[in-house]
């Protein structure tokens, strides 16, 4: 894995805090709610954020690439492409709920090297790179666990996924010890950090999915796709993250 | 609706300082997690919450009656009863995430006549009761959302309804702009201060609806059961509450 210059983690952070201070004064205020076309909500705030975050890339590495959940891709074949959600889980920022975030991920030729998930709200910030996961300023680790009998398992919504994979997901939800929905990014960041085991979803975009794998990698646990697959910006969506690499080795039988 | 003295509303916000000061210490820490007989998981937290409030109304008004989630009712036939669940949404305490929160309600002859919602971690409060509801220090009020297919909706999970009753939940999902899952008590929070306009749930107990009512109602909302019955102690946990009437006397004919 690539050892990136604290330059460049020091910048990941300066752009989360820039989209903070996008964020927060909108959260519970007034701001325009646009239907994308494919139905999901988009607000003025996941654009300006976006720009925020597009401009700071470009005054400050204009060689790097950007891709993101708003606009079109700028040089994206670039060595290194910053990956940004400006806002994951519109649902929960519209409905004053504050368990969406601002999901920043540096891509290396492909692969995420470092990523950061940011709830604004509670100024919790996840960021995974260079073998370490911190939550604000400490370091933190997935915890141990085997069964998936005692699995604590999260996914944002039972309808996300594919009418052929319902079964499977019923199985996991019938196995494990508790199921929580309604978590979007928060899932991931709670699995860093030993709170939950398990995160299963489907239909996630490059933008969704690129700044968990840092975050996870680098707390110890393992995500891929339901192939087994590591996850690189073409991965197919259907993440597979688990804090114990033995549980998720067990989960992957079920889902491939 | 009786009109309570300001002595005992301060009471309740006291309970609910307490109640935090028990909790935010184990949020996210090691702590005792139980099955329940209904395999619902119960930790030592709930239990000792419950233990602080059942002692403090014992000692501040001894002539009033508990219910509680943890603990056996006392004197519920007492004119006044404070209907207890000391952390409503335990799977959200459990894994670390800010959803969760203390219900306390006052009820008078059977009919919840001050409710308060109170969620730790944000240090956010909804009391409701005197025709006023409060978030923290200032007035909240539903928002106007007559047109279901307008309506944010908030259940906490699909699977919680009876078999019967998935047609009717999947008639609501499918007619409204947006659902989201996994709220507990935090949606009827958001439908008070007006971030969503309607929560439906079913399987609800005493303790868990007796708050929500005065929260809701003097916010400017409507809540009853699925057949438009007020909401008293006896009530059968199926809750349709709306922040705007014309949208709950709508949705009313798809539950009754």
């Amino acid at each position: 894995m690539i050892q990136l210059d604290d330059r460049v983690i020091e910048f990941s952070e300066y752009l989360a805090d820039e989209a903070r201070n996008v964020v927060l004064p909108h959260y519970r205020n007034q701001f325009i709610v646009e239907d994308k076309a494919d139905s999901s909500p988009v607000t003025e705030v996941d654009k300006a954020v976006e720009n925020v975050i597009r401009k700071l890339v470009e005054n400050n590495y204009p060689e790097h690439g950007v891709i993101g959940e708003e606009y079109g891709p700028v040089r994206e074949n670039a060595e290194y492409v910053w990956v940004v959600d400006p806002i994951d889980g519109t649902k929960s920022f519209i409905t004053g709920r504050p368990l969406f975030g601002t999901l920043i991920s540096l891509v290396y030729k492909g692969v995420p090297v470092l990523g950061l998930i940011d709830q604004p709200v509670l100024r919790e910030r996840w960021l995974g790179a260079n073998g370490v996961t911190k939550f604000n300023t400490h370091k933190v680790y997935t915890r141990n666990c085997p069964e998936i009998e005692k699995a604590y398992f999260a996914t944002t919504s039972p309808f996300l996924f594919n009418y052929n994979d319902i079964p499977k997901i019923e199985r996991v939800t019938k196995a494990v010890k508790t199921t929580t929905y309604g978590g979007d990014c928060y899932s991931y960041a709670q699995l860093a950090m030993g709170l939950i085991d398990v995160v299963i979803e489907s239909g996630l975009k490059t933008y969704d999915f690129a700044a968990l794998v840092p975050v996870i990698e680098n707390a110890g646990g393992k995500i891929t796709d339901w192939s087994g697959n590591p996850i690189d910006i073409n991965s197919n969506g259907k993440i597979l993250a688990c804090g114990d690499p033995v549980l998720h080795a067990k989960l992957l039988d079920w889902l491939s």
